[in-house]
């Protein structure tokens, strides 16, 4: 996992915070397999993660049109279905226009 | 760390992802120390974070306003310079305005 390297913005960013339940079972595989959907997703940009107490995942596109195609994604609703019956306890997703972005090492 | 209770978009948030040097020596008292001030700051609502190989870190502010004052505040450039000088080893910061949030099981 490394920084990812996006644009100058405006840009967008979808954080996705989240804690799971005990019942992850299919939780790695289905990961996987979204994120080899996602990038090759029409204006996906890139993503980041981290996960301890609670997992965060952000990942950044071209603009919102591009969000929605994901988020109405079949294969994608599937895995949201089950991340709520699931493999999720709470989370919490917010969809962001990025205004600034500045970075250091890159 | 719980996912934070943010009030009803817009808002703003700064996504800080950092990779850490192998030189975290007072990482963590300094970071404690950010955490006291920041909760003290006009305009913060609240903060998620989450590392293991990249840590990343969310913010979440009233305005732009607020953020800047955080970003200029004595203490906190003191943190900034010791994070660019020792602590990373690369980052980036984004802010980006809040449009649109939903959550489950919060």
């Amino acid at each position: 996992m490394k920084i990812a390297e996006t644009p100058q913005p405006p840009y967008y960013a979808v954080i996705f915070t989240s804690i799971k339940s005990d019942n992850t079972k299919g939780y790695d595989a289905m990961s996987d397999k979204m994120i080899e959907l996602v990038t090759q997703q029409k204006g996906f940009l890139g993503f980041e993660s981290a996960f301890n107490e609670i997992g965060i995942t952000v990942s950044y596109w071209t603009d919102e049109a591009a969000i929605l195609a994901w988020k109405t994604n079949v294969a994608h609703q599937a895995a949201q279905h089950k991340g709520i019956h699931q493999w999720y306890t709470s989370y919490a997703i917010r969809v962001c226009k990025v205004e600034r972005a500045y970075s250091f090492g890159m």
